[in-house]
């Protein structure tokens, strides 16, 4: 099988699948217990709690777990528009987000808030002027992402603390980072966030597992009421199996400059490659992520038929864009105001570091064939 | 180590474990996917949820994963006074209920609804004229756990649709059954349930993981806003080798009567030797289920000491309550209306299929030598 869907979920690395195995066989206590077995149990969730905030240069107190990164988006947003709702009720976000973002703010929007969503110019990029210019005094709550999921460009959430400082807005500063963790370097405090998601799933870490930074002295209002987990922001017995296994996949990656320029390398030779066939055109940014290729196939068959025949025919697995909006039409591709055609015949590849140049060659092959046998 | 704290967490079968590691190895895809890794992935959830519909005589689409009991028990209750706020303002539980119910009235009894809370009398029952007392015309939830964890009272809950039916109310019915599953024969159609919470982690499964059964053509609100996973009651890239390990473990254990006639067994026996201590008491009803022994033992050392010192002597994990009440007094005994003394000074035992006569005999010993060298 030749997996190319990164964005869409990765490989656990073997070290991290190990670790998990060795917590459900070995180290299985509840992890709020008092005798040997929740004491180990709990030892292994503070080692994966300073793995995870050592990778964000955050204190351990900031990082709570949830299930994943939908969870720790929800958690964000309601719990920050909660939080503010007495001193504004404007919400600016983009037109590009997650599911997990467009739908909350969408249910915020029905409670009476306000939302604002940035539109991406044609090529995905949103920019520094559009959200000096959105947010205001009435803004409770800045959400946007570091890196989009679906053609990867790089959102400028740089500027979003001076144009909440300018605007005189009460505004929490949420950014989704789920596509940029362990690809970015993501240092909240310099980024001025107060509130930021990662997930563990995109860093070859087990799926069910998440984490919401919040920044010290932030108050958000909790989703979930039990007991005294996370410190009561995210209460349920942890899932200390899948927590150890993050925090091993996070502590024995490869550092991010090293990744980084091996992916480089391999972008610039599918880019290459792929323009090489007739008719295939980069959806993506020029400045985006390395990771995410979004492009255009000449060939009859839409999107989701097209990544289940490279699939059946060729074992190339590919995306026909978030793997969360299952066969809905692209929101991402469509804010970006492509033709219909285009988006209706477009994929996504995603790399890891896992990813080889025989992979790309793979594909390359299959949709040479590909374009050829059932051209548009 | 002698593992005598079953309610708090269950040692995962190694067939479980087992399926965990093969999902994280092997079938890594987006269950959301349309390429093979994803498929494959996604046909393990169904079948997953096959098993779990099956254990509860339930339909597939009526069971929901969650990321456990505490999610489960949230979802159900702030999802039902949303959908039901409109009919009325009451909701009938009890006082003994785990945290994650007791929190979630709580907030809710802070946004205005009624709370009744039923309170249990000295051995920890509730009666079925105090559910029939309860329910008024505007009652719109009613949410009573089947068996309580910290002493293991059976709860009438066969009586609440008859309850609810009499008093014409428009509640929904929700059955907190994380301590019953697995244990007790549940079927929520019979049972007259609108909502079951169940969690895995109980049953011999990992944590992390848990399903809400709502019964066709119920609906409540969802809690969290995403993908389309799990009908959108739910989103969120599913947990799917916690949900593959669930299944498993759920499929390969014994039938509930062979293991309840083995862990009655062992109950009379671990009942008999403990009253055979002077000063023990038994603060679990007579009628309580099999699987916990909630006691009061005579010594200086309060619960949480106790706990530790088993855990360190001689290798013994026991619990001095609820594990996610983390050493807060405990609030099943104090609406039991125990003296504060018996109170401080009580531990619960709880089994599994796994428990045998010599971890009694372990246990025995152990608490044998302890009353003796550090009497009250």
């Amino acid at each position: 099988m030749i997996y190319l869907d990164n964005s869409a979920t990765t490989k656990p690395d073997k070290v991290a699948a190990d670790k998990v195995y060795e917590m459900l066989t070995e180290s299985f206590g509840n992890p709020s217990s008092f005798h040997r077995a929740g004491l180990d149990a709990n030892a292994e969730i503070r080692h994966a709690r300073e793995v995870i905030a050592k990778s964000l240069s955050a204190e351990n107190e900031e990082i709570y777990f949830t299930s994943g990164g939908t969870e720790a988006n929800n958690l964000a947003i309601f719990g920050a528009a909660e939080a503010k709702k007495r001193l504004g009720k404007r919400i600016v976000t983009t037109a590009i987000e997650h599911e997990s973002v467009l739908e909350a703010v969408n249910e915020l929007e029905k409670q009476g808030f306000e939302v604002i969503r940035l539109i991406p110019d044609a090529s995905g990029n949103i920019s520094e002027e559009q959200i000096f210019e959105a947010v205001n005094a009435d803004t409770i709550l800045v959400s946007i992402m570091y890196v989009n999921n679906e053609v990867g460009s790089i959102l400028p959430i740089e500027c979003v603390r001076k144009a909440v400082t300018k605007a005189g807005a009460p505004a929490l500063i949420h950014f989704d980072c789920v596509q940029a963790y362990g690809k970015l370097n993501i240092k909240p405090k310099k980024l001025g966030a107060d509130l930021v998601t990662v997930s563990a799933h995109k860093v070859h870490a087990p799926k069910g597992v998440g984490a919401l930074y919040i920044k010290k002295g932030t108050r958000i209002v909790p989703r979930t009421y039990g007991g005294a987990q996370e410190s009561k922001i995210r209460p349920g017995t942890e899932a200390a199996p899948l927590i150890a296994g993050f925090g091993k996949a996070v502590e024995i990656a490869p550092p991010i400059k090293e990744q980084r320029e091996k992916i480089k390398a391999l972008k610039e030779y599918a880019v290459n490659k792929l323009l090489e066939i007739d008719g295939i055109r980069i959806n993506s940014p020029e400045n985006a992520s390395d990771y995410i290729i979004n492009f255009y196939v000449p060939t009859f068959m839409t999107s989701q038929t097209l990544v289940q025949h490279l699939s059946s025919k060729y074992g190339i697995c590919i995306s026909s864009g978030s793997a969360c909006a299952k066969g809905k039409k692209s929101h991402v591709l469509t804010a970006m105001r492509l033709p219909d055609k285009v988006i209706e015949h477009s994929v996504r590849v995603s790399f890891s570091r896992n990813s080889t140049k025989e992979d790309i060659d793979a594909l390359i092959k299959a949709l040479s064939e590909t374009v050829k046998q059932y051209p548009i």
